[in-house]
């Protein structure tokens, strides 16, 4: 009996692939050759590659392709990549990021609801200062922007915890969520006028490029949070600090920027308003990356 | 027409009652005259008595009680108070208040789970200090002690994030949660082995008290966390303090203390592992306060 051999080619700009994916492959999926561009022996025969930001050139020289992976749940680094071909681009969906995704947008809603990073300074001074009486998650209307399946996870924990959602997405969604008020992108003037906690899933288009911007800021109510787990580009970071050293922004939460890793003379890291993260809201698990692949080759 | 007249007394040694029902009750109960002690002319003509922590006399001066209500989630600070007629007491069931403890716990479980503080602090040193892999919600066992109202809120929301839940109650409940797996305490020792982030919202009676100790630390798994949002006299102070010096347990989340406001000499306010917060979790909404009273003088 032969098993029919599939090869795969591992190549990315930033990440070091096969750190955090020979292993996987190795153990889960036995009937794949996950390889490096420099082990390629035969170019004819390399069936897929597995990427996140591959180079200009990455794809070029491999002219039987039939799919392209990306080991994320977005595939803005590789659409606008020159030598991509017409293949299929097949992101990850993992469940368990959404999920952790989830998590952490609820950590940070209820950072800001509850302020606490206030209790934070009042026990480092020993101080009890204890506030009562807003701790409704009634009293914090919720925006969502983006509804793939990190915005659907997400919109449903925070409405599990009792908050307001609202989810805006480009088109109505086939399968909405029976407690979230549902909008489209034409209504977004007024779902954010009614927002307190702004929380950005947007996938990177040229459309929402930069969409988190002085503009954005203005129609939110003046107290209100941001809370971004898109990427770094939906983020005009100077408007950002200009709505908190204002007063309009009352804070924000930050996972991912214009420029990764941070620089260490952003003026970001100072901010009393900025809780900051080093891009950790998820990850897909490793396993999926592998099934997913599995799945979608059986598929072609 | 006359309509008939309800009487209650507001008494309580640790709140200003008044300062916080008073209007509560005069808007959304007008059928209802809430005085102090100092403003009754006629103790017979008393119906009920709305209360915290009593005075040990607080309800000898009032013959024909008929109901004692709590205005917070438990009634541990009216049980043992030697003037309490044998009337029913009654506590308040908000089901606001129980969200308020579900997020303010799903945040605790994100803050030890994710090591959120660290991130604070890498950021206060500039310092992009990724981390990655250990996010999945399915990394650490929760187990939550006690399954009423607050408990069974906990429970839903957790598991809604992904995180395995175990709940232990006295008893079998009568509505366990489909996706919770729940023990009584018999078997508590079996899941104290198995719980990485333990949530103590225990009633306070002569059984639970002082049950968060040292021989229960010890039979956690090394580098467990607690969140402590029951009451203060669970806890033993010094045995949490000792678990944390040593290193068996990582951290724990404090929003109830022997002695509240906690004293400003505590040995807990500096300790790198503690998150603390001034009895914050949760509090009834006053308007579920009020609606509670009515609902159930209604049924007497």
């Amino acid at each position: 009996m032969t098993t029919q051999r599939t090869t795969g080619v591992a190549t990315c700009t930033v990440l070091d692939m096969m750190t955090f994916f020979a292993r996987p492959f190795a153990e889960l999926a036995p009937e794949i050759d996950l390889i490096t561009p420099e082990q390629v022996t035969d170019a004819t025969k390399v069936d897929f590659v597995l990427t996140f930001k591959p180079a200009d050139d990455a794809f070029s020289p491999y002219p039987n392709l039939r799919a392209v992976f990306s080991v994320g749940a977005g595939v803005d680094g590789i659409v606008g990549c020159p030598s991509l071909p017409d293949v299929p681009l097949f992101r990850v969906e993992d469940p368990d990021q959404a999920l952790q995704m989830a998590g952490f947008a609820a950590f940070h809603v209820l950072w800001h609801h509850r302020r606490m990073g206030d209790f934070l300074a009042a026990q480092s001074q020993h101080d009890w200062a204890r506030r009562v009486g807003d701790q409704s998650p009634t009293l914090r209307r919720i925006g969502v922007l983006g509804f793939g399946m990190m915005g659907r996870a997400i919109a449903k924990a925070l409405i599990a915890l009792g908050y307001p959602v609202t989810v805006v997405s480009r088109s109505r969604p086939d399968h909405p969520l029976p407690r979230a008020v549902h909008m489209t992108v034409d209504a977004i003037d007024e779902v954010l006028a009614q927002t307190d906690i702004l929380i950005n899933v947007l996938p990177l288009t040229p459309a929402t490029n930069g969409f988190l911007n002085a503009a954005t800021f203005a129609k939110l109510p003046k107290g209100a949070a941001l809370i971004h787990i898109g990427r770094g580009a939906h983020l005009v970071e100077d408007d950002l600090l200009a709505a908190l050293e204002s007063g309009h922004l009352s804070g924000a939460s930050l996972d991912v920027f214009e420029t990764e890793p941070l620089a260490r003379d952003s003026s970001l890291w100072d901010h009393p308003g900025l809780f900051l993260t080093p891009h950790v809201a998820s990850t897909p698990r490793h396993s999926s990356v592998v099934e997913n692949v599995q799945r979608r080759l059986a598929t072609l």
